[in-house]
């Protein structure tokens, strides 16, 4: 398939991009120059051209569980509502719950989520059907037993051998939920098995202080330490949160080129706790760290619009600098900087990286007047200025109309009500 | 106009609301019985009906500055970028920036603010011709200048004798900007022409630390104290932002009643401080709270339901209590308690109350599902979730269309880039 659109706003002049297959082969300033062989034309005059934005943490199918528990204390939240539900979650759930989260994911212009949930197979189909990208983990607990470490290394090693014939677009990572939840045994298998195969692995680090403290008691060091004391950092790992860290502990990741996602609407909502980004920063680790909303439970949305802003606005409030993650920063946190996290080609408009194009609608109320787009975007925008939504070259939404939306929102609901029951 | 909403989600059932003039004449529970009266019938279903939101401090106009300068101190900001532009701001300006920003709170589902700008009479004619209701103060600054005094006292009384010509549903209210910029002198004579003809009076109080300072340094008093030594302080004085108060000042505050306007995108984003929520909580003053965008050169938009999301985020993640600002409180903040700041008989959807009234609908895929509708009011939406806007009895939005919205769009775009030129 190929595709042009016309008369596109990107970087401050009009232009037309040309895709071919799943890249962008072309982008030109030459007006309204067509192509014979284009098979599909967007006018995008009156829009403005961005890259597809990246979810690079969430728990996709917990949609279901959007606004069903809030406003409660971190481990009340987990132990009598959300893990009591998850425990009964079938396939089924999980397909709707994760086709849901791509469609609002896809009305809300992100392109690329990274995940950890449970039955991978489901959210495999999931994001198959609905033409998102996707790098996605199951979650790896074994609770430190024995059994259950050989039974989840078995699974993973099925689920890295099934992954290989599942479309190009979906990655296979290793989910080792965190060092509270997994033994030293299994994250060492982690370490030998991502080394193996070059495989990226996706971890909650450093969320709560009660992590910090069962990690001192249970091995005399603080998370990060632990990590780098059995090797298993590297330049593959993403780890998720990072709110409670030394400063030996930034370092080391600093040392290990590790992978950072901030989730700062989680962290708010469950006053979890505060990435220190400017210290990330004066590290040299900016160019780590991407953003995430986390799963529905705790956001209650996937709009990465609304997380850069929010990001944005905590780290001016909490640093009291207002100069704090200015506006382009936030931008590259949800494109560049996740693409190199990801290694994937894209994350930028331009010739010969993958065609992942999300058009904004510039006749919205809230982007008018246009005296800076990348502000408009960051502190005016939300989700729904997204117009067309292209995806590894393929159309997924025109003017914000997504195929089988109707289907997928009565199915999610269903299933949704049936679990909570 | 008689309009009935059918079958409409409200309070957990569906039902029917019947608006007659500009008032909810009866709600029922009776399914799809029409009246054969009504000139105008809503199908509700798959809708849920709120109460319209109300926007308790703003600049309105300022929509002609958005995203214009950002990321920069306060000072700087306020000196270098934003003053100078409003100097040179005319009637038309204001106009058709007001009117832009009519257009964006009618399209996010806010159907009163409360406003303090320039050319007053250029906002009362755009508030008046978009459908809106607003309660409209004049900027008074006389710069502790005897003559800018006298000079904006003439002007003040002649706003309000031209405020008793305009619709009812625009209230006229006295604007003095701030301590640091109106004198002693000035501010007394609001107080006494405020009681005399019982306005509302709008002003911003405790902003930042540069107030205090200057406060202390000019009156040998705290802001708070300040104005409480000058007799100022009463139930319809609306004191805006209130950041940096210690114990004395909040209970000044609660010994004159007065209301409380929390503005927490901007003082996010200006790294102002933080309204002490729970402290105020705690003194009784609850009910006395509401919520606003501020203007939207530092927000930068005028969505009520981002400003929701961001008041409880702020506050659970300063306080480190998840529990701080539970959704149904945000909630309150921005209809029924700033109903109670200015009198005005709605802020809730009742038999005999305004007719103002915004439908959602709960179709949008970050509305499912729907466990809880005030989590997902709070948590999930924003502002492109209202389909329908009921003000004063009309119909101002009908399936998100606004009559007249290219046209304000264009010209409040046009104007904008000729001032910062």
């Amino acid at each position: 398939m190929s595709i042009l659109i016309k008369n596109v706003l990107l970087e401050g002049k009009e232009q037309n991009i040309y895709i071919t297959g799943n890249k962008i082969e072309s982008i030109s300033y030459t007006g309204s120059r067509g192509r014979p062989e284009t098979e599909f034309a967007i006018e995008g005059k009156g829009m403005a051209a961005i890259p597809g934005l990246f979810n690079a943490h969430t728990h996709a199918a917990m949609t279901l569980l959007r606004g069903y528990a809030d406003d409660m204390p971190l481990q009340e939240w987990l132990e009598t509502k959300i893990w009591p539900v998850e425990a009964k979650l079938t396939e089924q759930d999980v397909y709707w719950g994760t086709k849901l989260a791509c469609l609002e994911m896809i009305k809300s212009g992100t392109t690329f989520f990274n995940d950890m949930y449970w039955h991978w197979g489901s959210s495999v189909k999931a994001v198959a059907e609905t033409g998102i990208r996707a790098m996605l983990s199951a979650v790896f607990i074994d609770g430190f037993d024995t059994a259950k470490s050989k039974e989840q290394i078995k699974r993973n090693k099925a689920l890295y051998e099934a992954s290989k014939k599942v479309p190009q677009r979906i990655i296979f990572a290793l989910g080792p939920h965190a060092i509270y939840t997994v033994s030293e045994e299994s994250l060492c298998w982690t370490r030998d098995f991502a080394e193996k195969h070059d495989l990226l692995v996706h971890l909650h680090l450093a969320e709560t202080t009660a992590e910090v403290e069962s990690c001192i008691n249970r091995y005399g060091m603080r998370p990060v330490e632990f990590l780098d004391s059995i090797d298993f950092l590297n330049a593959r790992t993403i780890a998720c949160h990072c709110v409670h860290m030394n400063r030996k502990e930034l370092e080391l990741l600093k040392k290990h080129d590790v992978k950072i996602v901030h989730n700062p609407v989680s962290n708010m909502k469950l006053a979890a706790g505060r990435l220190p980004y400017d210290d990330l920063k004066r590290l040299g680790l900016y160019s780590n760290i991407a953003l995430g909303t986390d799963g529905c439970a705790s956001n209650n949305n996937l709009d990465m619009f609304e997380e850069m802003k929010i990001a944005s606005l905590l780290h001016k409030a909490f640093s009291g600098d207002p100069t704090s993650m200015p506006a382009k920063e936030a931008f590259e946190l949800a494109t560049v900087n996740a693409a190199k996290m990801f290694r994937l080609n894209s994350g930028v408009i331009a010739t010969g990286k993958l065609a992942d194009v999300v058009l904004l609608d510039l006749k919205k109320a809230e982007l008018v007047p246009n005296h800076n787009l990348i502000s408009n975007i960051v502190y005016s925008a939300n989700g729904s200025c997204v117009d067309t939504v292209i995806c590894d070259g393929k159309i997924l939404m025109a003017g914000r109309k997504v195929e089988g939306e109707e289907e997928i929102k009565e199915k999610a609901q269903e299933v949704a009500y049936g679990i909570v029951k």
